[in-house]
């Protein structure tokens, strides 16, 4: 049984039984107007005791995938080698997926987007983005690829909770970091957090819906918080900046499109800038609407149910992404040839391979920090990872990105200045 | 030539050709892939000079109306009832139709949906509601009623204008007004935005796809900010508020709605204290996500293009509003039986009937005016419009809707003693 008819009724096997999945459950009991049942949920404890009866669990995924009844497949569990099993097989067997993996999707996107045309079934995902805040279905429905000149984004919670936490409360690096863990915001591994590559999954996904774009998230540039500590936060200070970590895509005068998460100083004047704790917050431009801002809970289960929750009353009218900026439109392409203006803390000139810099505008030297600010293209962040080295940390200025830059001489003698002054 | 296949061209009839209309036509001259063309403009005035081909002008609105190959009706004119004509007429003739006419929708929305109904025709208006920013369609697409808790909004610019010169330039409101005139916010009339009335019409409409509810906007408790002035300002100052014309409705605990336009205290941790000037911001709560803004420009030629575009680029993929909320879930009802937490300001005591106050919390008074902050019953706003003579003013507090308020004796000696004090 298909969901072909407006208001079918939705009845759901569910794959996961743990913040999410048992907010949903309760969510689904009490609202019977969003006429949706769910009628079996795949576990891998059976042990644990759980807060619904004991029919509705099985630790047999078959069960769920081989019943012709279940025509929405929802897949809530941290696994993403299997969360790609149960989707894939979940689409082939003709069935309706609403998944908030963003991982398993940034990586296999191009396929899943595949599947659900060849089996002409929906694959909704608000979820994986932003959690509450709707901007996938926002970008996909409501922003023409040409208009959109670019969006910019606070999409991890836990990195946001930290750096708020070093800049409002002047703590350090390590103890908000321990203080999100305890509250829950930031994994007991918090690695891909920090790093920034939650960060590049959501990227991904939104690059897909807002350009057209597939791209692999490993291949974009991207870091997280990882190499930040309080000597950037003391130079952000002094300049009236705080540091996010933003992730950001802007179509560059010539069409082409700059994508990268990176730490950024924000102003004051900059909606980002009062995105606080776990919150996300996402700016949309286009050249009509001038800037747009949305804003609300990007993590936690409550707020990952309700995008959940969403897709499944959006699946009840048949709603299915048309990747229109992919299929009707003309896709835009992803460069690396433009410039940033970004500020390097190192702690010894070989770390920073200064002659790489078009530009240096600034700089400062202690016994055990040096702060440089410059120009620098985007492409000798692509060649090798000295930037991610310990010790160093980059980060972006506000409007960092030099939409066209043309190098002049005397720009190296400016380096060479520096250079000159720091060994001295 | 009706829209029925997906990336249908549209054929388009324009009503007017001022900046919005203008516009359009630019954008949909420079972007072939929206494939969308404008056959003809109708306007009033032929004798003005117009930034396109002649060819395309006519004053005879039947050449649009009649035009079997035109399939798309646009009207973006002052005029209500002209509006009122033409939208009624072009989807009588199964012509899809976008507009921006807030006045015009919220007089008549009952009407247009069963025409739209009738003739199996999309009729889309996200521009009339708080312009750029997709307000509309993200409450009939996203936020299910019975998990939408409220929505609260600066929705109109006019307005928000004026405050934000008055709280952050120390401006009077006279010359806030003024100068909003010179800049191209306010109408030479200002009278529909000061006085709360473009408010209570994007009210009137947001209620019919938040909650199914359709409501005349005159029937909608409202004011604006015509009473407003320098005291008020002071007053907020002193407990650290500003003012902001709020528009909201409020799901109660009964199940009910509270809705109206009142002007309200606004704390710097509420969103919409930091929407400033021209802009807009909508804070949408539900009982999952949390709360959620949304924040953009809310008037202006640029930014209502923009939301007319989407419109159309919208009706390329077939898309209508399906008013769930009214015709697939029970719609909610509105209730007038809840208490408010108000400010009034006045200059002698026949003003205000102090026996309408269940309780009377705090009053000061000086030689020409006194404020007295208080719990009244929504209904005595209703029964007559004393809060509204001018000389007085009533500003709703922070979360100042008092849900289920149960009258205590006391307070009716509160009151006495208020009035003892004042009179002394």
């Amino acid at each position: 049984m298909s969901i072909q008819n407006q208001q079918s009724k939705l009845t759901i096997g569910l794959f996961g039984f743990g913040v999410v999945g048992e907010g949903l459950y309760k969510v689904l009991a009490h609202t019977p107007t969003l006429n949706a049942e769910i009628k079996k949920v795949c576990i891998r404890h059976p042990e644990k005791q759980r807060a619904a009866p004991a029919r509705l669990f099985t630790t047999d995924a078959g069960e769920l995938l081989n019943d012709p009844a279940i025509n929405v497949i929802v897949e809530l569990i941290d696994d993403a080698q299997a969360a790609y099993h149960i989707v894939t097989t979940a689409l082939s067997k003709g069935k309706a997926v609403v998944s908030a993996n963003k991982k398993m999707i940034a990586k296999h996107l191009e396929e899943l987007i595949a599947l659900q045309q060849q089996h002409d079934v929906p694959f909704l995902y608000e979820a994986a983005c932003c959690a509450s805040i709707p901007v996938i279905r926002n970008l996909e429905e409501y922003y023409d690829n040409d208009l959109l000149q670019g969006i910019s984004g606070i999409v991890n919670g836990s990195t946001n909770f930290i750096l708020t936490r070093v800049f409002d409360e002047q703590q350090s690096f390590d103890s908000a970091l321990q203080l999100a863990q305890a509250e829950g915001f930031a994994e007991s591994d918090p690695s891909l957090d920090i790093n920034g590559i939650d960060a590049v999954n959501k990227l991904s996904i939104l690059l897909t819906h807002a350009y057209g774009i597939i791209s692999r998230p490993h291949e974009l540039i991207h870091t997280g918080i990882q190499s930040l500590n309080e000597n950037d936060a003391l130079f952000a200070r002094e300049k009236g900046y705080e540091i996010k970590l933003v992730a950001q895509a802007h179509k560059l005068k010539n069409g082409y499109i700059a994508a990268f998460v990176l730490p950024q100083f924000t102003e004051k004047s900059n909606q980002l800038f009062s995105v606080k704790n776990e919150y996300n917050g996402v700016i949309i431009e286009s050249s009509l609407a001038d800037k747009q801002f949305f804003y609300g809970k990007g993590a936690g289960g409550f707020p990952t149910a309700s995008a959940v929750l969403s897709d499944l009353s959006a699946l009840r009218y048949c709603y299915r992404y048309e990747y229109k900026k992919l299929h009707y439109q003309e896709p835009s392409l992803i460069t690396n040839d433009f410039h940033l203006k970004v500020c390097i803390r190192f702690r010894g000139l070989t770390q920073v391979p200064h002659e790489r810099f078009d530009i240096i505008t600034e700089w400062s030297s202690s016994k055990d920090k040096c702060h440089v600010t410059g120009i620098i293209s985007f492409k000798e962040l692509l060649k090798s990872d000295w930037w991610k080295q310990p010790g160093v940390s980059l980060i972006l200025y506000p409007d960092g990105i030099i939409d066209s830059y043309v190098p002049l001489k005397e720009h190296t003698e400016d380096a060479a200045e520096f250079v000159e002054q720091f060994a001295g």
